[in-house]
């Protein structure tokens, strides 16, 4: 198979990127997405990937795959819930069948970033690899024997919607108790702003205050950190991977939940597990979500 | 690949049985342990196959796979921990490649276990099953992708020390807060003993007891069952598999625990992972570990 059509699909953005034969992206386009309604995202991720067939000089793709930042229906095509488009069980992929040019599959955004980063970026060369990343929400992609796993239904690597406090916090997915309730991005601004701190804070912010002395940023940041840690320890336990990958804007900005995320892997993994796992930052940035999709489009 | 031999070693017995090509017994040995000692064990498995491939009528195997109640680095060859056969480091694979006259793999028992029970028994036709037995310890094994989940180093589907009390109870394996710390039948008799029942009793005891009204054995099997209803509800989220099997000694002589269990998985697993998914009782009762380790061997 030679070129390939790789899309990114978030709550704010699209983009697409041109793949050939060797893995290299040859051009990439991004635009905002200004009407979230179905129709008209599958007409923009339809321009997105001409005008980067255009950019690339390409006339035509053996094709395409979206990543959707959400719950996919791998069988179906139908993209069962995604909270930052305001969707629920919407038959994305027949909608994109009917706008694009070529064959296109969609999948879950983060298994698309765990197949790119484990196939070309931090994971390259190893066959078990897991990619956590934590931003907005908590997610992960998993790869297992060299290929992704996707599950029954392709929802698989939901760690985000594991629970860590049973009968906890009400998460996004409408369920209480998920880890995503509590360390992912936007509900760490929503528990700052339910804390002594009274404000919604960034990821960012918190780690500044955490760092002037603030004690309820700093135990915020740290449970986040601690309920990672112990999910991320129980998914190494269970899967056994050889790379752990991590990413996302919330370890970025905020090095306390990192290292917390890192001790907990540390100290509650399998030991055995433990001393056959790699730690290893994301390699591949944004690129990532357009790469994977480029391979698994092939 | 013609007939193979499986072989499932406890830390009591060990069962040899020789499978032909269409996955059918031909026949079975089964032997008491007497001496542990490596050496002594790895002729008491050549002895086993021998014996089941003089029964079946036999001259010769193409390979042999031998399922060990432990963790095994599949790489080395290494039983890295087997605490019923009281081995540490142990490089057991070529003890028994001097041993049998045919090549020989090994890997753990329950990976064995849920190979036989996924192409074979209670998972058959479904390509992504878990296994989860509750017997003397806690384990699991993974097919995903129809393919048996090993791992980076052989050791996955280590279910029983991911932890659900993280600094908790001291566990067999040496960690803290393992899920078989609280749910293993061992580990079940030992909280018998150390509360006001005040003695060691069999799941099916504490059973009983409960049956009977005692609040001590009641809140013991409510809370095993709880954590392991945890646990596995985690392990479904994350791995979005179509089948879930149970079994083991525990889960059959405490039905209290298997119900908190599957009322656990019903609660806490993710509403979409626990739709696409089946929850089934294991079907090749102690057949699973011999089958699956001579379908392995292939």
């Amino acid at each position: 198979m030679g070129i390939t059509i790789g899309i990114d699909l978030g709550g704010t953005n699209v983009r697409a990127a041109v793949v050939d034969a060797a893995g290299g992206i040859l051009a990439a386009h991004r635009a905002a997405l200004t009407d979230r309604a179905p129709q008209a995202v599958a007409a923009a991720v339809a321009r997105s990937a001409a005008e980067a067939l255009r950019l690339a000089g390409v006339s035509s793709a053996a094709g395409a795959a979206v990543g959707v930042a959400g719950m996919v229906d791998r069988g179906s095509g139908v993209v069962l819930n995604a909270p930052n488009l305001g969707w629920r069980d919407v038959p994305f992929q027949s909608l994109l069948a009917t706008a694009l040019p070529c064959p296109v599959r969609i999948c879950n955004d983060l298994s698309a970033a765990a197949y790119g980063e484990a196939l070309a970026g931090a994971g390259r060369g190893a066959a078990d690899v897991a990619l956590v990343l934590v931003g907005t929400g908590v997610g992960s992609g998993l790869i297992l024997g060299g290929r992704l796993h996707e599950g029954a239904s392709g929802i698989a690597g939901e760690l985000g919607h594991t629970k860590v406090r049973p009968g906890g916090r009400l998460c996004g997915c409408g369920e209480l108790g998920c880890l995503e309730a509590y360390a992912g991005g936007a509900n760490l601004a929503r528990r700052a702003e339910e804390s002594a701190l009274g404000a919604a804070l960034t990821a960012g912010e918190l780690e500044e205050a955490a760092g002037a002395g603030n004690a309820a940023a700093r135990e915020l940041l740290a449970d986040a950190g601690d309920l990672l840690g112990l999910a991320c320890a129980n998914l190494v336990t269970l899967l056994n991977p050889s790379v752990l990958i991590l990413g996302g804007g919330v370890l970025q900005a905020a090095p306390t939940v990192k290292a917390r995320l890192v001790a907990g892997v540390d100290a509650l993994a399998g030991r055995n597990a433990r001393r056959a796992l790699s730690i290893r930052d994301a390699a591949l940035g944004d690129d990532a979500g357009v790469l994977g999709a480029a391979l698994l489009a092939r």
